[in-house]
């Protein structure tokens, strides 16, 4: 079985975790790293792989597994695209995805290649079972509850208000959609803890959220990767009411992303041209090997 | 908007809570209901409908719903997909899935339709969600657990014994994947209560299972279409360990088993020719109107 050549762009916490995923995966092949830096401090687990700063100093490069910054998703998919080579993300500003859809569609399909976007837990996998619950209890409403588990955005908005050193925004569920904020920082000197936890509480990513703020002697201690989703929908299928379900996970946060990363990789590589979100793609294309096997032990 | 032109094929429980379903979808209308009855003692609900003893009777039909015993469902379909139109199915016999997929397949293929077979809710949406979480955590155990709900095929078996008047089987699930069978007969009279429960928990269908056999003064009583699923997997997303995921859903099971044939018949409208499993299929495709709005909203 000829492998498929999977490049990781971005050698942050989702890179290292893609790099384990695709080290675990039967089908895949590392044809190396892009990341700023090229091969200048190379960490140790690379020390076998093509490190570089550009993906043109890579050969045979099928897909590109985007685990940069959200903001600058659709800048290297973009460029990746158009040299032909599969492209795949987590973007996940939600209100961005349908714009970044057909920004995308159109590169995609002009190069014959194929981007599957928003590809983490949420949008992602969540989003493949928020929209099967909507299909067979049409009439309803969904929740979808995070937590507990660290808020990447709401602890840089936490970091960036005058006064704290160091900081951790925690999401946790309170049910319906609503979730409590625990905000633990330290402080830089010289400055009020009321005052800047006020300031906290008055911020927009905030302020509509019951949100305690804690002064802690080190925010290093509390940092745990860990995640969770309880996503409920009570609805109605056809006339019959009542119909309950519930979907739960606690999970490894970056771990999860860069599995599901993965699996769209291998997804992408049996799409038409085009940009996809997960919810557009059968789910068995995101497993290897042979369909109706999977069929014969999974359906 | 050209709504989509159903037919219900069978009018027993299934194809009850179908005709339910179908009024309810803003995109489909009823082309008729097909039965071996034909129009005689047509049901209440049936007045201002085409019932009718052959498909042939019925214009215009874009895609035949089966509502029949999944035994018959391969004769069926094939009919209906020589004619040109497509068929959705709840077949629900695990281990002969992959046979009909082929048969049908080749049926479909041939006469430029589409067959979408054993969508239920398992096998279907079930399906759905255990491969999605293979995919996401590829190393692991996945457990589906049943209940409480009553087995139809639990049921029959118990009915088929000597001294059976009347039966319930209920699947009671005890983890695992492991489940306790709750049996509830009414006895013909002359016969022995033991010798009639020894010969119910020696059955193949219950021999390798925790069987009790309780006799009651009146099943139908008891009869309850309820039913429910709490699916797990504990897994390990690239090479990290302890991913937990938890499906569960508590619903009226007719019903359910209709909505699901109902979304992918709306499915099937949108696939190229051949025969498919729900696995097989974007989610988003279950849904109907504008793909752009669903992905805005869902994902």
């Amino acid at each position: 079985m000829k492998k498929v050549r999977a490049a990781i762009v971005g050698y942050g916490n989702i890179g290292h975790y893609v790099l384990d995923a695709l080290q675990a995966a039967p089908d895949f092949e590392i044809a190396g790293i892009v990341r700023r830096a090229g091969a200048e401090n190379r960490p140790e687990e690379l020390a076998n792989y093509a490190v570089v700063k550009d993906m043109k100093e890579l050969e045979k490069v099928d897909v590109a597994i985007l685990c940069t910054p959200t903001r600058s998703v659709e800048k290297y998919a973009k460029e990746y695209l158009a040299m032909g080579i599969h492209t795949v993300d987590s973007f996940d500003i939600h209100a961005g995805i349908v714009d970044l859809r057909r920004t995308l569609d159109a590169t995609a399909k002009e190069h014959k290649a194929v981007s599957v976007i928003s590809a983490g837990w949420d949008p992602g996998s969540d989003s493949i079972v928020r929209t099967m619950l909507e299909a067979i209890a049409p009439k309803g409403i969904t929740y979808t509850n995070f937590g507990p588990g660290m808020s990447m955005g709401h602890t840089v908005a936490v970091k960036a208000i005058d006064g704290v050193k160091a900081a951790l925004s925690m999401t946790i569920p309170t049910g319906t959609g609503i979730h409590r904020r625990m905000v633990y920082i330290e402080l830089k000197e010289g400055y009020d803890f009321e005052k800047v936890a006020a300031s906290i509480k008055a911020d927009p990513y905030f302020a509509n959220d019951e949100t305690h703020v804690k002064l802690v002697p080190n925010v290093d201690a509390l940092l745990d990767m860990g995640h969770g989703v309880n996503l409920t929908r009570k609805g109605v299928s056809g006339k019959t009411q009542n119909q309950l379900f519930e979907f739960r996970m606690q999970i490894n946060n970056p771990a999860l992303t860069a599995q599901v990363l993965v699996c769209s990789a291998r997804a992408a590589m049996k799409q038409q041209p085009g940009c996809y979100t997960l919810v557009e793609i059968p789910v068995v294309d995101l497993l290897p090997g042979d369909r109706e096997e999977w069929i014969r032990h999974l359906v």
